[in-house]
């Protein structure tokens, strides 16, 4: 492992895809990477880029990377799928256009999904966070699909939260309901040539203008772009900047870190105590507990203080 | 507790609902009153009721409650909401068809947020589910907003799972996308009076016939309806019907229920994991190690293995 990790850290791109490959299929060997990639935490700004399916996503996301490239940025790309638990990944079609990048070797793209890691991608996006700071990118976009609890989770992970919208799609009543107006940090009206563009972008700056600030709190921006031509990316760029320029004051970005750690360890925690409790006497004492239960003989509560019991 | 319940039992709507409240706010009383309901256990048909935002769930939820009311069911309705553990509930006029059924004394129908909740929605809403049981509902819809993992993690909550759709909106590769496709027992295709309605009945006919299905296997059936006119919900009604008779046979319902109530007993315990993690020397043996994990010095996993140690 700590060879791996060093061929990673020359910029070994099959070296960078075997670690996040471990780390999606939960290896056992996950806590010797951990360890060897742990000198190399917080060196990369994590950009969540989040929003509802047909707003430009990938589009956004492929001229977003083109765009850190030419300001000089290392970047690293998780496109993570929580939304599909059964196909365990993204639709093929959505990543036809990142090849752009293949050939780039200042740039990791790289699909993900939950199958193997306990706790899901709570716990196996940051440690593909850490595989890809280790390899020395200085930026990771974590792109997630549809807009929903897990989404909001991941975005929970990243040191600043871009969220795309799109006109005429409803997306800003829609972010309310999603919750997503408290996470984003940058909003990004995407398909801005498009008729309900503006009224897009004024709904949005209203909703923010009735939040309460205090001093010194963020004021999440809000920039219009066209995507498929390459329009606005700049802007989104120096709005990322901008936000980490305001993370770094303060000690909030070191606040921000300590609070994602938590949230890692925790997961990481819990993915094994989860582990432990499911193979309690060969796996049989949940299922005799549940079928207790499911009976009426026994609730719920007391069955969880049994199964703890057993620990 | 054991009071409250029975009142709740007499049918009584105020119980009912302090009920609910205590399971949202997670109340320490909870195994108290989990402990008086564990009796009532599986009288209900727990079905699950999900679609992107648009489709019609609200309309269709009002008219699905007629339509069993109808057909001489007591009914439950939680209306969930996991995408916004921010604002914590449905926004309002999603809600106000639903007055419909206020002065009908055999529907009870309830928002549900997961504020207090350990372990979630995943862990509140079978226990709501366990409150109208006892208040003799004999089916409990739980309608969920948005698609993603919560509400494939609410849907194995259900016997049986409605999936929503409405013509035009793509829904049939966002269902693909999302995995329901795999989570549905019974598709609606609301606003099926519109242009594009046929096409999508056909799309999902379509990817059900490419989909192996063992002998005895349950196929989804897909029902047409115009929720907003009260058109199909006797068909909708009729599959939930026919749904559960399946489910009977061959002791799959009893299968589905014991591995449901397994899924409860792990977050429940899971939940009361979490909170003892959290509150380890004073909560501070979670922070002290994310601080280590965040500035480099240690790795999240051997943080994790120290934290479970405290336990």
């Amino acid at each position: 492992m700590p060879t791996l990790v060093a061929r990673a850290r020359e910029g070994d791109a099959r070296s960078v895809a075997r670690l996040i490959s471990l780390v999606e299929n939960g290896d056992p060997r996950l806590p010797e990477v951990a360890a060897a990639l742990a000198p190399y935490a917080g060196r990369a700004q994590v950009v969540g880029l989040t929003g509802s399916p047909g707003v430009g996503k990938s589009t956004t996301t492929n001229e977003l990377v083109r765009a850190l490239r030419a300001a000089g940025h290392r970047v690293g790309v998780l496109a993570v799928d929580p939304s599909s638990p059964f196909t365990g990944g993204a639709i093929l079609g959505d990543r036809i256009r990142m090849q752009d990048h293949t050939t780039d070797p200042g740039v990791y793209i790289r699909s993900m999904s939950s199958r193997g890691q306990l706790g899901g991608l709570a716990a196996a996006t940051p440690q593909a966070v850490r595989v890809l700071e280790g390899a020395g990118c200085d930026v990771v976009l974590v792109e997630t699909v549809g807009v929903g609890q897990a989404e909001v989770e991941i975005a929970s992970l990243a040191d600043t939260t871009l969220v795309l919208l799109a006109p005429g799609m409803g997306d800003a009543i829609q972010a309310v309901k999603a919750g997503i107006l408290e996470i984003a940090d940058v909003f990004v009206v995407n398909k801005a040539d498009r008729p309900g563009a503006d009224a897009t972008y004024r709904d949005i700056q209203g909703m923010l203008s009735l939040g309460e600030r205090g001093p010194g709190e963020w004021r999440p921006q809000v920039v219009r772009a066209v995507a498929v031509r390459g329009e606005g990316l700049d802007e989104v760029v120096a709005a990322i900047e901008k936000h980490r320029a305001w993370l770094e004051s303060d000690g909030r970005l070191q606040a921000r870190r300590e609070a994602r750690a938590a949230a890692e360890v925790e997961a990481i925690a819990l993915g094994t105590l989860r582990a432990r409790l499911g193979s309690l006497r060969d796996g049989t004492a949940l299922s005799d507990l549940a079928a207790r239960v499911a009976a009426g003989g026994l609730d719920p509560y007391a069955a969880a203080d049994e199964l703890i019991k057993g620990l």
